[in-house]
């Protein structure tokens, strides 16, 4: 039995606990330090947090969730910080545990395609390590160069390669994991089809909420013979998706399809200068890679395909520094926004790829009718959009017009069968459009996994799920709509 | 508060109910007609149901699964039965569920790729009917032909593409499921990372443990421009391996390396005439698909590898008659054994595939130490094994032995950090070695979703996890071994 209903603890008894047996210099109280950690990406929002402990060792971090989950006392777990939904975002009366320092790489192991690391070790970290062997790790955030595996763990993190290599949840082979009962746990083997239930697959993505990782084993990708990246002018955003389907239709799988629009051209131009086309209405950016072979084979498809669909300048770069020019006008687009708005919302949303043409029109009309300008930035391939809302905070009603108008398009993907996010995460900030896109029986299953491992709902709480039920209340029976409970029985 | 200490109630309460609601002829009462659902593919294990549901329809499971939550009575869904380690085993006090009937397509959809069907609907057909538009469903189980798709959900069935293609977890978008509490919820979207937990994944492989799939959408693979096979002759096993190692060096995967040994061949020979190289201590099976281009460009690296490490056979099958030849002999070698063993255990297991070598040798000398003939026909690229044990049951002892090598052999896989079951799944043949995979505190984390999912613990009790744990005893506290305990703290 739980007893979720007793009130929370104090972080004073938890402090009072973790200073016998962690070095003072690890526990954050003073107010000006504990500021520094009051959000993540979601800059809108800001909560200071009681104590801030920054790990050193895994034993500190198992000491910290035991010291809360004795005084029943909320915890949230942050590595780099770089989290675009608020999922590391503190609790006021809670602990911030701190993964970045830990950031051992524990190796690298050529014969079996593996690296097994610590949580605050840096996306692009692994890669570098594993360069020399011929490998690579595949998830590509935009934020690589500063986000940590932890962080990917916990969001599941995805990138512009995710369409061809997935998400991070297929590149995670084994984590440990610290419960939010403090206990230690391993969770995946790795064997291919480990037996048991697939607790990693629950556990990647669950943005902190069912515990911590404190080691991953990851699968390492092998570098492709060749690359190549394409960068093709189109008048309008219609051609450039009519040429993205045909790309997909004709059996090519890129390892990226990216779309901007206009209005995201001219904003990339004013930040770095990128050179795309003068005058394009939308551009496409297409990378190849795999074999010299088969992707000379693809490249003429896609060059076939792109003048057909209307394309009026198809360039490719032909070394490493054209190669990165043409992802830095892409990477550089969410900051580049800041150049022609002072403000903007960075909506995350994802609809089937054959609603994208339709999406978009959708798009175009609530962006008149409101009033509201919108830049388009997305991987084109898996139908991932990056809607840009922006506005000026200091023009009366503006940010709640662009708060409506990125609600509207959440509501846009949901309609045509898509998803509230493609890599972003729930985090705070979109955990009130849960109920929009799940009935309550399915977040009620949802909500029994939590309960599981957190009866006290200590972990991360207000994250992914709104009001989060207490987990006594066995969300399975309710009355009237529980199909049992019209027979008057009691079931369980 | 659970109420699992409870006796569980009588299927006739059961039987009563469903009296009410399905017609008379879907459920079968007769002792010989019970008996024909006696055990699935692990014949050695054979229990009679109280009562078997043939269901029509999705709401017909719905009321079977809720009569039973209602008396507590326990139930084990069946689908082709094919299982090879027991998942479809009835229980003697319970229903089984049988969802074979229930087989429409309801669509293939060549625009995303998607196909959606019932539970019964055999894993072959969804190929058949996607065929014409250019696609296929990939997970192949040897069963294929008639193995169903609700069953390849509850096992992750793999098959010898998996290599290449990854298990049926990787090919299942959505699931609508019927929980142990009758209640319907659908787990997964077809939206890429869809948000919360990825429930879908630990569905997926949990052997009827948490509750029935009724409707699955799957992801379509489009078909291969070219297919080669290619099978190679080798004086001994260890050149084989090591040329299925160079393989995998050189960057190359098959869509399949499948390797036999001596035996497997006489055994294969004797049964099919499948035409294999005389003399061959080894045959190494290998498909390459994809581009022509690739294909071709991969064929001579494998011709090449094959030849440097001692093949003396090498050939390559020119038309779709000379693929299946080479395939037969593959696909019908565990029947096969049959003309060299009266009887015979088919053991699955996983080694690291840089350990092959290490434990092929060892498996040699057990089997000398034992006097137990063993077979050995393997997934060779994920070092998915399955050795066949051979023995002559009225023989004294016979029995005992091969038992007791075919343990040996698990354990040797674990040893050398693999699994106990790579595609066959636990079920109720191997519960009793999940301890010596993971620990309790794995175990317990396991056990909390099914305590979630299934606090009274009636869908297919007995399989997976050994002697299962009363929900109500909330297995994370225990006493001595609890972090808490020593502290004297009540934690929840």
């Amino acid at each position: 039995m739980t007893d979720s209903g007793l009130p929370h603890g104090s972080v004073r008894d938890v402090l009072d606990d973790l200073r016998t047996q962690l070095p003072e210099h690890l526990l954050i109280t003073d107010p000006t330090q504990l500021r520094t950690y009051e959000c993540d990406g979601l800059t809108s929002h800001r909560v200071t947090p009681a104590l801030v402990v920054l790990a050193d060792t895994v034993e500190q971090i198992v000491a910290t969730v035991r010291a809360c989950a004795r005084r029943r006392v909320p915890f949230v777990a942050r590595g780099s910080g770089t989290g675009l939904s608020g999922g590391a975002l503190p609790h006021a009366d809670g602990v911030l545990i701190v993964t970045s320092r830990l950031r051992t790489l524990h190796s690298i192991r050529r014969e079996d395609q593996r690296a097994v690391g610590d949580p605050g070790v840096i996306n692009l970290a692994v890669s570098k390590a594993a360069n020399p062997e011929g490998y690579y790790f595949a998830p590509d955030p935009s934020s690589q160069q500063i986000c940590s595996i932890g962080g990917n763990v916990a969001e599941n993190s995805g990138g512009a390669h995710c369409l061809k290599y997935g998400f991070t949840s297929g590149h995670v082979l084994a984590l440990d994991v610290v419960t939010p009962a403090g206990e230690q746990v391993t969770l995946g083997t790795e064997a291919p089809d480990a037996p048991g239930y697939d607790l990693l697959g629950a556990f990647v993505g669950s943005e902190g909420t069912l515990g911590i990782a404190t080691r991953a084993t990851l699968r390492l990708t092998r570098l492709p013979e060749e690359v190549r990246t394409i960068l093709a002018g189109f008048a309008t955003i219609d051609q450039a998706g009519a040429a993205t389907s045909a790309i997909i239709a004709a059996g090519i799988v890129p390892a990226a399809i990216e779309i901007m629009d206009a209005l995201a051209i001219e904003a990339a131009e004013k930040a770095v200068s990128c050179g795309y086309p003068a005058g394009a209405g939308a551009v496409l950016v297409v990378e190849l890679d795999g074999s010299a072979l088969e992707v000379a084979h693809e490249y003429a498809a896609v060059e076939a395909i792109c003048l057909e669909t209307g394309c009026f300048e198809f360039r490719m770069a032909t070394d490493a520094f054209e190669r990165a020019e043409i992802w830095k006008g892409r990477k550089s687009a969410f900051a580049a926004v800041g150049r022609i708005s002072p403000d903007y919302i960075v909506q995350d949303g994802v609809v089937p790829r054959t609603s994208l043409s339709a999406v978009l029109h959708r798009m175009g009309e609530i962006s008149a009718e409101k009033g509201v300008r919108v830049a388009n930035v997305f991987h084109a391939g898996d139908g991932n959009l990056h809607p840009l809302v922006l506005f000026d905070a200091s023009e009366p009603g503006a940010t709640e017009r662009a708060e409506e108008v990125s609600g509207m398009i959440l509501d846009l993907c949901i309609e045509h069968g898509g998803s509230i996010t493609g890599e972003h995460g729930v985090g705070l900030d979109k955990a009130r459009y849960m109920p929009r896109m799940f009935d309550a029986d399915d977040l009620d299953s949802m909500q029994l996994i939590r309960c599981a491992f957190d009866p006290a709902g200590i972990a991360n709480p207000g994250k992914i799920y709104p009001t989060p039920r207490l987990c006594g209340e066995r969300p399975r029976i309710r009355q009237g709509s529980h199909p049992l409970a019209a027979d008057g029985v009691e079931v369980f």
